[in-house]
């Protein structure tokens, strides 16, 4: 059996999977606290922790492991954590600290491109040439995998697909600009259109679903009420598909991609999102005539850190 | 001396010059007409012709030549062209084809794709890990290079930045669709632009620059006004820039090139347009505070598809 070990290292809790590379599942997990800011370091030591535990209860050596990989929030790149705001790094050699105190070969991805990986090697990617996913969840998030490779960009930044601006002059985005994606398109945003169109249209079935309560909606408000025929939510969820629709356009006809992957808490909406998104980029969206990037939705949850993480090491063949 | 020559196959000439891989400048060069439409193999017996008669003139055998490269117009992937419009090609194996005829290894791509890769190994992109081409003439163009290598895209669609929905509902673009950054950045837009605000200031130098005529405008005249501080003409260039700047920001947000690289007829203005355009993105584009994408105007001018395309070779070796 080949086994590797993926790391999903976030700012409250480390979930550390062992992986079997020929059945492709998550054979043992194991969580434990950040307890950031930390030193990189101290970190790694209690990684290095859990993966022995890992090993120990699977009754396999650390030496059995092919390798670990980490998905860490923040910017990296080659490895390097330029900076992680969260874990109050800046420019930790967090792969080689890791490879020295465990022995194994270690690689590191940010987060949002570690789940895009996933997608890409096992997921709704699987076998395709290129694979770009766009997260819809508090923000909005992406991740670029071409080739068989994550494009980190020269300095890591790179894929920040809810900053692109498609509405030139609109709404506020939390960066600071207006008109980005992320303004349109987040579970936020979705938030707040449906906490508008409820205080404009009282007899909406959105007030139904949240027994009258405004705090009680969430990014399933809309798209419920939606699915009842409620003419406000059906104009809050048009909305949020055309808007959608430019900016998975714009991904299209800048790269092209195999796979556009649709993840975060709204993909959960499965066809009620996707359907309408599809219907619409075929209007909005060039492709030869027999030859489209196909627009899927996530296929994994929780599990995308830890499994995208444990597939880094697959990126060394290319 | 190594040799390779270079193919800028266009719809009304062909320009085939011979370069001189060490000194890195084009040695002789030959023009003749397409005639499009006429068959790929026509055109390709055409192409041989012209090279054995630049390596006659150069004394030297076709055996010298290490390959030949060639920008083409239309949708080209892998080698192949899968839709040219412009010569009435579908799916020719233009590559295989000159090979064949020539003797020579072949390579072919799309003519902005080319463009974009004489600037990335030649140009201003030199040693870069990564270059992004955005040409604003007629229409917005783009060419993406990662890692020394064109991204055509899985069906060679790819880079299509013109296309860039940043306004949307905004200004109709000839592709049909609306608020695309060719409807606000191209040389068209600009004229467009140029003549509506002469109309609305009778009074703007921009009448004196064109002697009266209407007529007599082009991308230059509302630049040359607004050197000579004209409210008007500063108007159409500040609005011109911002809308740039909206397009080139989500382009170094996606990808994080080590350069993008501004050319297309309105490049010509330099500093003009440039230093507005740098000054607008230190607020909308992200980077680390050390590592920002350099935005520099292109190096190359009508020799960019001939040098491009016999630069084409070197992408094997990555």
């Amino acid at each position: 059996m080949r086994y590797c070990i993926g790391v999903d290292l976030g700012g409250t809790n480390i979930a550390i999977g062992l992986i079997d590379l020929d059945s492709k599942i998550i054979l043992h997990k194991k969580s434990i606290k950040t307890n950031a800011p930390r030193p990189c370091k101290e970190i790694s030591e209690d990684i290095k922790n859990v993966c022995l535990a890992l090993c120990h209860d699977e009754r396999i050596a650390i030496s059995d492991v092919e390798w670990i990989g980490i998905a860490t929030p923040g910017i990296v790149k080659s490895g390097v954590v330029v900076s992680a705001v969260n874990l109050g790094w800046t420019n930790e050699h967090f792969g080689d600290i890791v490879r020295e105190i465990t022995g194994r070969p270690t690689y590191v991805a940010n987060d949002a491109n570690a789940a895009a990986y996933a997608e890409a090697m096992w997921g709704c990617g699987v076998g395709e040439e290129s694979l770009i996913a766009v997260t819809l969840g508090t923000g909005v998030g992406g991740g670029i995998v071409l080739n068989g490779k994550i494009w980190e960009g020269f300095n890591g930044c790179a894929a920040e697909l809810g900053h692109m601006v498609i509405v030139a002059g609109g709404r506020h985005c939390g960066c600071g600009l207006r008109g980005c994606l992320e303004a349109y398109c987040s579970a936020t945003a979705l938030v707040h259109e449906t906490r508008r169109m409820m205080k404009l249209y009282p007899d909406s079935i959105m007030w139904d679903i949240a027994k009258g309560d405004i705090t009680r909606i969430d990014g399933r408000t809309a798209f419920e009420a939606n699915k009842r025929n409620d003419m406000a939510a059906h104009q809050i969820i048009d909305d949020f598909v055309n808007y959608l629709a430019i900016g998975i356009a714009n991904v299209i006809n800048i790269f092209q991609p195999s796979v556009v992957c649709i993840g975060g808490g709204i993909s959960g909406q499965g066809e009620e999102l996707m359907k309408p998104l599809r219907d619409r980029l075929k209007y909005t969206s060039f492709g030869t005539k027999d030859s489209r990037t196909r627009v899927e939705a996530a296929v994994f949850r929780n599990d995308a850190g830890i499994i995208g993480a444990g597939l880094l090491g697959l990126m060394e063949d290319k």
